[in-house]
């Protein structure tokens, strides 16, 4: 996949990214839009007005001369940069029912308005990072809004073209890919000309040494999952980790989120309404314990996010494989800092490192994720209780393990 | 006050009612009628919806060929009834984005077609009881909505003519009004003619026997509210029953709801927006607990609610002395059945009657009570440490008791 | 029951109380006595330095050149009397290990050394308040350490002895016993010579006027309290309170308190060891809410608290109508001020009128009641959800009603 | 340090750690002994009784003719062993108050007396794990004591000489100990005929790669902490992790656990009770975040558990370093599974495998750790937020890095 936009115009990257954020919004209606259905979760027009506040703050604020849109969205609309000061409690972000999904859209048309006459003057260092974050926060409110719509008794659709990862075509047979091991470089080189783009958490690149491994070619299906259930997976203590049991208990997670049973069937409610589960699909919406525990069942275990990438950078392209376009892939790894690594001076350094702790990585892209986003050296995390991500499973091996 | 209806005519009462509720709805737009601020409040979008729900399941449904609109209304706008099935869980309400303010709107015009076309044929035993239900969610539609907004750092005004209590117009002179004590009746005496409608909870009539008491001729303000403040009256627990001092201390509460200090001055957050508080309005919006510790304070008490319907029914016209229009009144009666109390048989049985533990009666009617819908002996009930409410304090003693 | 002390000796009467509490302790090892198995109840040792703090305080204390035996005991052993300042939260206050039991035991033995010479000095004001205060702790202590030991998986006995209500010698035939109602005179008389001592919570006398009704000449047995589970009792939410049914659901409650079904009996733990039930004892460790349950399955009421103090006054001696030393019994008041109320000045006047909200009265006493402790007007009191205490139902109904 | 034991006499190696169990359980009283202070300590009598359990299951049981002491330890006492079938839930240890300290001790003396009749037959496979597994609770039996004698408001001590962690004689100078890098191997090699016992979270050994680094020849000392107290480190949010920086505002955290400030000087509660700090001892009871949040302070890091491990190993011995002997220490490693590792078949395998996750790894050993029980490859774990093990720092840095 190819990024829809390049910074070597950077008027029409900035339009096309901003333009993108509203159609993922149009099919939902002021009510929509306002709600918040967790505390993890955000409302659609808080998505909408941070991305802006974003641009707002680290592009037009740091002109000293610059009157901003409304003082109070600075409160309002600030995630967690603590330089920026207090804001708004993130588990109260669903009771700012004022400024309305107009004066927030409004308040984007102001913002988009400065920010081009802002470019016409130069590429801003900050622009790249403002689009990624709003393609993160493109993928978060396709998450918040399934979230939402599928705890609703009618189970309403986003869009009936609502995205929802779906079995490749031409899919892999199923098969492991082995890997001899050794010493590889990981992660996003930026002394690189070519590279691109990459957050902070991508680096510094640097050497691992890895045993041999295999690795699927493919997902972990739901007509897999089915047999998980099948054979008493959410019932059998042995097969989990001790918090992921104690989860299993607390949640009475019984399958993986937004399924449910209807007449003996799975049926699974997607951002394009309720359906069968299709066997062959890949299974998404579960959490790492899930994820660890299915990998015991099978006896076999996760990738770490080496081996991941290890394998990942050569196959990227290989659509019936999914490396990207389904699911974020859970691994192994816990989301740590890569040696060397160091957050960038000032606020924008508050943005991946202080959530190194307490979260696993997951690797790949997802059908949420906006086309280019994603590459091999992608580091996404989450806690390992989340399923509301478009999360799934590409199983491991040791090298020398029978399976 | 008059009421503005008459079930004389049944057709035009209905359309009264319904369309006042649209006109309070108005002001808010579909952010505002959405959200849900705490579990203890509504959406404006449930109160419009379960409203409509209370006619479509008890006047329309009682004819056995009647279909429903859309059978899963009858799960998402019931709001306690038990008989009639299962229901969206209370704290949840605010979770049903779909269906929209606007499909809400046209489910009230939908049911309020079928209604009247129902009440050609003649009138019906429960209409009279689903006006006063509907005016009912008419005042919590605003009390909903007074929290929600307070809630929001901007402080949006819901109307700048929203309701607030005012001082009266040659307000009475802060006196008592004594009171011999001796036997009386209270309650609505059914056997009347000419009584008009009531709740069930408002009998049997009954004789109690009060001893000489007397009552303030008006209600406690705001002015002698920021006396008590001003002598530590939320920092001293011996004016505070043992669960009020709980509550200031896990609430931190340091004045009445939707006040606030600003440069030294209390503001207080109405529905017409922030202003400055003014010494001689009505406090409103204070819990039992802290009318309870502010009649403590000034060596006083509060009266029951026997006591004060005896003083009231008599006054009930006397402006001056806001029995109703300003604010309800806590009384220090727990709310409880009168004796003989039995509720209706079937479902509208569980209208009161099993709401009568853990409460306080609240006498009078406020700025936000619809026009004639209270009366002396109408019983209002909020648990001791709700705020929320239009509610405030008028002080009583015992007869021979130096003040 | 004649109390087994009286204040003519108070050395005599000091001495009787504080050894029956020891006495009480002796079955309990000092594991027993230091948990605390809910913020509701007390460990025993507790029991035992609160009770002696009290004279500590209240006796002691009153001349200005006592030296406390240790200053931190203030500190640990203040129940709630904001007045004598800061002290452990209720919830922790089995954290303490130390003082150990054994330096408790020394402390109480301190104490009473300098009570009883001060005693000799001539009577204390207080000396009778701190003996019923201590006889409520007995009670206490006897239902605090039931509850521990219910919660123990082995069902240890405090005692084989241990008290529990039985069903009474010749028991009343269970019939109503009518009342034509009036105005009678209800309430501790303190004008009186031969009254004795009452809590000021049972003051002032007062007249109230009563309409016809009739009461139970028995309790409610654990048979019949099975008829009521077997009928659904603790599945039908048109037989409960709202608050009640909520509870039901949070606490999945199926039957009183410590019962549990063994091979499909019903089982119960008392402070003497598990045994089965039995049904024609009256059946306690309810809470108000299945009392008011089981009231309206039988299409009956609760007596108020004057209805019951009407009755029992004249039969308090009647043994087979177990008015006293069975059970506590529910009345269908809520615990307020009797009319003229004023707390006595100073620190003791926090002993009763602070917890006057969110409780009901129980009327009668128990066998954990010490003998002589319990009267006509005495007001019992607990929150509608508790269970812990010794309480039992007996019904009421309207004079004229059908039953 | 060595083993005071070894298994080539297994009944002394028996008899010599399970008396040393009792000896530490001396000092506190039965009072002492059956509290649980939190949901994550339990009960001396708990330990006591637990690792009895564990030789009884694990070691008698294993003969199917075996009749257990009392049936019902295996539910009180079980931990978490699943397989072993339902048991007391953790956050309940502390209600059973029976069996007694008393009865536990001779329920010990009863199981000691049937181990050693077993080893007289020759050795058991899972003795040594079960001596292993008791040190451990040598610890936690301390840690715990210390956790509920801290929150006594009397601050007891454990003992006069209880263990709290010293400055080393000769302590180190405080520099960097540069190292090269490069590959090495990690854990525990079991294919060694030497290496003597290890868990099975310590190996498969392996290969890592390394990059350049420096390890402090010191643990950080209260001197440094109280300077980083004073430099507004528990008030800058820039300083930590998110989820740290949520702790320290949850809990209110302003210093380490059992630090108190009194006349502006600080103080600490220790298993010998309350005293100064003292500059140059090391802290300890400072949790992983705050760990953290100090090496960020200083502009320097935490060491990943290879990097400590790479040092350790060869300065083991050094006393003045303290590798062990004083506190644990957090490293920047997720508490994770080895390359290859499987945990063992049967229920020891939920020793430690079902815990890898929300945890980081603590390496070295501290002053209540038994002698001997440590070793460089040993790898301790806890949540990042606990602070009750003996927990502290050692800085690490970039090999590159200027400091």
């Amino acid at each position: 996949m190819n990024r829809p936009w390049s910074t070597t115009d950077p008027t029409r990257a900035y339009c096309t990214v901003r333009q993108r954020t509203e159609a993922l919004a149009a099919p939902l209606g002021p009510e929509d839009q306002v709600v918040q259905s967790m505390p993890d979760a955000s409302p659609t027009k808080w998505h909408r007005a941070h991305t802006t506040w974003f641009f707002e703050e680290f592009l037009l604020g740091s002109d000293p001369a610059y009157t901003p849109v409304d003082p109070s969205f600075r409160y309002l609309f600030n995630s967690y940069y603590e330089a920026v000061g207090e804001r708004q409690p993130r588990p109260q972000r669903g009771l700012i029912t004022r400024p309305t999904v107009d004066e927030v859209a409004a308040y984007r048309r102001g913002v988009d308005a400065e920010v081009i006459a802002l470019l016409e003057h130069g590429p801003h260092q900050l622009l790249e990072l403002g689009l990624h974050h709003e393609e993160q926060h493109q993928e978060l409110l396709l998450m918040d809004a399934a979230h939402l719509l599928a705890l609703n008794p009618l189970r309403p659709a986003y869009d009936p073209s609502g995205p929802h990862p779906s079995a490749p075509d031409g899919g892999a047979g199923g098969g492991w890919i082995d890997v001899a091991g050794g010493t590889i470089e990981v992660g996003h080189d930026e002394r690189l000309e070519d590279v691109g783009f990459a957050f902070d958490n991508e680096g510094p690149r640097h050497a691992v040494l890895l045993a041999p491994f295999r690795l699927s070619d493919r997902l972990v299906t739901c007509g897999e999952w089915s047999e998980f259930i099948g054979d008493g997976g959410y019932r059998r203590p042995e097969l989990w980790l001790s918090d992921g049991w104690a989860a299993v208990r607390s949640e009475a997670w019984d399958a993986p989120a937004y399924w449910r049973q209807v007449d003996g069937a799975w049926q699974v409610t997607t951002l394009a309404g309720e359906r069968p589960v299709l066997s062959d699909e890949p299974v998404v919406h579960v959490s790492y314990y899930e994820a660890d525990a299915f990998a015991r069942w099978r006896n076999v275990r996760l990738p770490t996010e080496f081996e991941w990438e290890a394998v990942a950078r050569d196959r990227w392209g290989c659509a019936a494989e999914q490396w990207s376009g389904a699911v974020w892939q859970w691994t192994a790894s816990a989301y740590l800092p890569y040696p060397g690594f160091r957050p960038a001076p000032g606020t924008v350094g508050e943005y991946n490192g202080k959530f190194m702790v307490n979260q696993h990585v997951l690797r790949g892209g997802s059908c949420a994720t906006p086309e280019g986003h994603s590459r091999p050296t992608y580091r996404n995390f989450f806690p390992p209780q989340a399923r509301w991500a478009f999360s799934g499973v590409r199983l491991a091996n040791d090298g020398n393990a029978a399976t």
